[in-house]
């Protein structure tokens, strides 16, 4: 189809709607239905069951504010995975980072990473390099198979609706614990505090019973609900509050600033409250 | 009309989209489209020319942003007077200073107060208050006739069309700086660095022209344009960042912290380089 304005309702009585210059690409996947569209305001789109997963305009917000922070916060972050992601823009952020020998990333819908190569190659630009693992398979229980073995874990899923639902439970957060070293991070996405209060606090609470420094930072994302958009921190012993500057390299971004590495953790006083802070 | 879904086009090619349970009042004032309904999810909305104004669920971001960060820059805030903002928003979070002794509004739009206080009542709470002086004329003008008399200012206008065109020029900034006491503070909203970064950076410029010190702040505003709401700040002494943690008193806020106070001027990059930082 062409010429078309696509709406998302993030609620049942509020949305977001974009112009649509012509679908690049649907199909109903063995998980979901996955769609790709060029749209005039946000350049080309990834959809999956009818959510915005992210835009060639916005996903820099994302992509960065995932990676860098649990990455700078590490000390030496050399083996890092992702689970889900697999539009690869977090592989792209991971790949700044020149201490990672290797990144691997687990999505559990191949097609995702096909269409993504096809139709967000700026995006998906690192997934062939040399230091990435790329495989198809089942996040939760390639982290319930492993033991003592990643730096850092990104969660980079999808709401906890679909097969991502596993994704948000506390059996989940204590794998990603076994799962990591004894130093470790992970870090995953968690929705908006406007529309989905009671996931943040309920995550807030799950993953605070496991790790002992457990934080919430934001990042403004424009197509995800709200625009505000909060993302869950989980450490073993590196907290992301405390690292020194000198920790912090060179790198190319466009959101992420080793100043704003520290503000992003500064919540409204609504978001704090939830995150009982 | 009731039971409809109304779409604000933020771009040409972007909008948000809401269900209206029943519209409240539809007039075409002596200088703008005024429309108040009553929306599923946001409560009671006062829109101007089609755009969102302020919502009973978001608007203590704005209303709380724009009042507290100047007021507490300010060692001593005697003298406010706020042009636009006829909803009563940010008098209702300056009035909770105690230091003000006096609080001038002045919007152009008499109709703006008059339905704001019947349809916003919680948002128009103190426009009654004995120290607030509410007058119905051109903000321009008052700011043109006014010299060394205000400690700060605050610009809660709409965007530059209509009736706020001449609010966004270096002529008015040049006026605010005449207005203001030799230590005043002045803030105005400044749209959004997605959809508006050329605005953003000519504002800064012009207010960089005239007040030693210029900085750019931001907030999450749902109901506005890509969500990160930008706010400039001119102050011919008081730095908004140097303010000593001894002047924060205790006040009921929903989003304002003063923590907040400080992280909320750390910019995303992009933003920090439309801001020339």
């Amino acid at each position: 189809m062409a010429g078309f304005w696509f709406t998302e309702k993030q609620t049942e009585n509020f949305g977001i709607t974009m112009k649509v210059n012509r679908t690049l690409h649907t199909e109903q996947t063995d998980f979901q239905l996955l769609e790709m569209a060029e749209t005039a305001e946000w350049g080309n789109m990834l959809f999956l069951d009818g959510m915005v997963m992210t835009s060639e305009k916005d996903e820099f917000v994302y992509h960065e504010m995932v990676a860098h922070v649990p990455l700078f916060t590490h000390p030496n972050p050399e083996n890092v995975l992702v689970v889900g992601g697999g539009d690869g823009g977090v592989i792209r952020e991971i790949m700044k980072h020149p201490q990672v020998k290797k990144a691997t990333l687990v999505d559990i819908d191949g097609k995702v990473i096909e269409y993504s190569k096809k139709y967000l190659p700026t995006i998906a630009s690192e997934l062939e390099n040399p230091r990435v693992d790329v495989q198809v398979g089942d996040g939760f229980m390639h982290i319930a198979e492993a033991e003592n073995q990643y730096d850092v874990i990104m969660v980079d899923s999808t709401e906890p609706v679909g097969p991502a639902v596993n994704l948000f439970t506390k059996g989940f957060y204590a794998g990603i614990s076994k799962a990591l070293k004894e130093d470790g991070i992970f870090v995953a996405q968690s929705d908006n505090p406007w529309f989905t209060p009671d996931l943040i606090k309920q995550v807030q609470k799950d993953v605070k019973e496991i790790f002992p420094i457990t934080r919430l930072y934001t990042a403004n994302i424009p197509t995800y609900p709200s625009g505000l958009w909060c993302f869950t921190l989980g450490s073993k012993k590196h907290d992301p509050l405390t690292v020194e500057d000198a920790r912090f390299h060179e790198i190319d971004t466009k959101y992420y600033t080793k100043e704003l590495h520290k503000a992003a953790f500064v919540l409204p006083k609504f978001v704090k409250d939830l995150a009982g802070e």
